[in-house]
Formats: C-alpha cells, structure tokens, sequence
C-alpha cells in the first residue's frame, strides 16, 4: 500500500521545521500543506482538536501531534540507517533531557524578546545564558549525540532561522556570544535536510518586523 | 553486578510518584531519600545541575531527570512482561501525546487555585474542563492504554492524592464532577504499586494548608 504522508504546517514553525527536517533525513516524500493560523482550516481542527496547533503529521489518516513526538514517531516507524535517537536507555534518556530543555527553555524565552514589551534586554541576557548551556552540554563534538545527527539536533536547529529576530528585538549578536552553537549550526545547514527546510533568517525577521507593525 | 538504583524525591510530589511507581512496577529496589526542597542538598544540585529538582533517579552513579523520561528510562532498561508503552509507533505516539497533555495542562492550572490569589474560581473552572478531557480520552477502557496499566495512566495518577487540595481552594468536588476518572483512580488504587506510593489525600491538605498557614 502506497504510504500517505500529509504535513499541515507553517514555514516560520521552528517546530514543524523539526518534523520536515525528520521526514527528509528519513526520505520520506511528503505532501506539505501550508495553514493559515489567523483563519484555522477545518482538517487542522479536526486532526487537533486538543490543541488546534500545528505541526499536525497525517500518516494513512491518522494524525500524530507535537513536534518532537511526531519525530521520535517518524524514527520508529522509518528506523533506516541513521536513527535519530540510539538504543542505549542512558542516552536516549539523555537526549530527551535536552530536547526537553530546549522545549521548555529556548522558545519560551526567546518570544519574550519580541512579543513582550519591556522584557527584551532580561530575555537577551536568559536567551543567551540558555545558548551557553546548549554549548557546554555541545562541547567539542560535531552534534549533540556524537558523530551522527539527530534527535537534539533536530530539536533545536529550527530555532536558528530565528536568530535575525532574536538579534534585531534584543539588540544583541547571538552569533559573537555564542560561536560554536553558531558554528553547530551552520555544520547542520550542510545537510540537505536542513539546507532545504529552514527559510533565510531575513525572510523570519521581515514576516515578524511586519506583523508588529515595526520597520 | 549489583544495581545501585537511588531516588531522590519528595514525598508529595506528583512528579516524583510517577518514578516511584515505575520502580515499583518493575519491582526494582531502591533507596528513596527524602530532599529537603527548602535547602537542597549538594547530591541533588550535582545530579540535576540543569533543573536542580526532584525527582532524580540515579542508577548506578548515573543521574536521568525528568519524571516522564525516567519512567520510559524504567521501561527500557527493565522491560519485563508489562511495557509502560506498546510497541506500536502510532500506539506510543498517542500515549505520550497524552501524558504531555497532562505535563502541560494539569499541573499549571491545578497550582493556580491554591498558589495565585484570585485565580481560584477561574482555574477550578479550567482543571474540570481537563480532566473532563481526559474522562473522554479514557471512555469505557480500564485504564487510559486500554487493559493494562501504562504510561498516561503512572503519569496523571499522582495527581489524585492532590483533589482534596484542589477541592478545598476552588472550593468545588472533582469526585462528583468527573466520576468516571474517579473510578479510575479507584481502579489504580488497586495496584500495590499505587497504594504503596500515593499519601492520604488528607496529608497533602494539611501540607499545603500549613505551608500557606491556612486553617
């Protein structure tokens, strides 16, 4: 049987870029179908009525929500040559630590920069101390698990098309704070996966400067 | 080699009684040591430098955070006859899709009826609509993965021993409004793993009325 593999996304989602991300590195074709989120369709409300969020991962008619559970799914079910995550319990339990970190750090602090007035320097100083933190657990190595591109990668690269944002609202220079998170992630745009998901950071910066009104 | 399996913890936390019904489950032994949150001690700062919180299990001089990834830590490494998660991708994707609605909903809603002045009413209001979420998840199956005790179910059952906090803040009754997650918290109950682990509803009342110098 033919799979059927439907994405309802948006470019700018740092976390459906997760999912793209995964589906390419696994090969799987996909029809991408980009969602307006002002004026919500009704397949993204019925295939999320929980929480009427994107990315929503349609597989054969079944939908998977949230972004690192649609790419540990896509993992399973495509396993390949190059899982995303490794089999040793210690280390999956490890990148799931930092995948988690990220979730519950980076955007939430990072949004405070531009879409809440009078926060952005507070967030700045918390966005680039989390950047910090990513670098250390980093170290010397060529992506977070090692050798091989993968889950934590794949967690948080998205988050770099946002950089523009997040240095035009915070009136910082991510890239001179943090030079081997910014090294990392240009090793990661190497790959045809990311090269051809994640959209110019101008393109990010211009589509958030126009929403609030801001030159 | 013998297994060195340490829990640090605290005795009402909800989080720390997923691990521990893990454990418990997979009939590991373990040596639970009770952390004072008000003054934590250096093991725990060391294990968890990132977070800093409980629960932290550490096996074998190795430190996994996070209840949710210590109890898929537990399933892996100690598999046994009962998974916590099926093996079916699109089966373990809707399980954690769940328990990750409880990590974002439950808790964060249910702390503001009793730690944000205020907010009680509102948030009552909120945390039925929840678990009344949950109720139509859970329909007629026994537990929330369908015969057999899992995953969603270790991570929402906790919170049980916490209804007559929120009872007595937002002033409401939970049994009452959501019976049939009443039943099924009865059901777990059942479980030597879950008896052994929950406090009296009346413990945690106290507690929390203490510490907010409440009668």
């Amino acid at each position: 049987m033919a799979e059927e593999v439907i994405l309802l996304d948006f470019w700018a989602s740092m976390f459906g870029m997760r999912t793209r991300i995964a589906l390419e590195e696994k090969k799987v074709k996909f029809d991408y179908r980009e969602q307006d989120l002002w004026n919500k369709g009704s397949l993204l409300l019925e295939m999320n009525p929980i929480h009427k969020k994107i990315p929503v991962l349609i597989h054969n008619g079944k939908p998977v929500c949230e972004s690192l559970i649609q790419v540990e799914y896509i993992d399973e079910t495509w396993p390949g040559e190059n899982p995303f995550l490794p089999s040793d319990p210690y280390q999956r339990a490890h990148a799931k630590f930092w995948a988690d970190f990220i979730d519950k750090k980076v955007n939430v602090t990072a949004r405070r920069i531009w879409a809440i007035k009078g926060e952005e320097k507070e967030a700045s100083k918390e966005l680039i101390d989390i950047f910090k933190t990513l670098e250390a657990e980093l170290g010397d190595k060529h992506y977070f698990g090692g050798e091989t591109f993968g889950y934590v990668d794949i967690a948080l690269i998205g988050f770099y098309s946002w950089f523009g944002v997040y240095n035009k609202f915070g009136n910082m220079r991510i890239e001179t704070e943090c030079p081997t998170l910014t090294a990392w992630a240009q090793r990661c745009l190497k790959r045809e996966s990311v090269a051809k998901t994640l959209p110019e950071s101008e393109k990010v910066t211009t589509f958030i400067s126009q929403r609030l009104g801001v030159e």
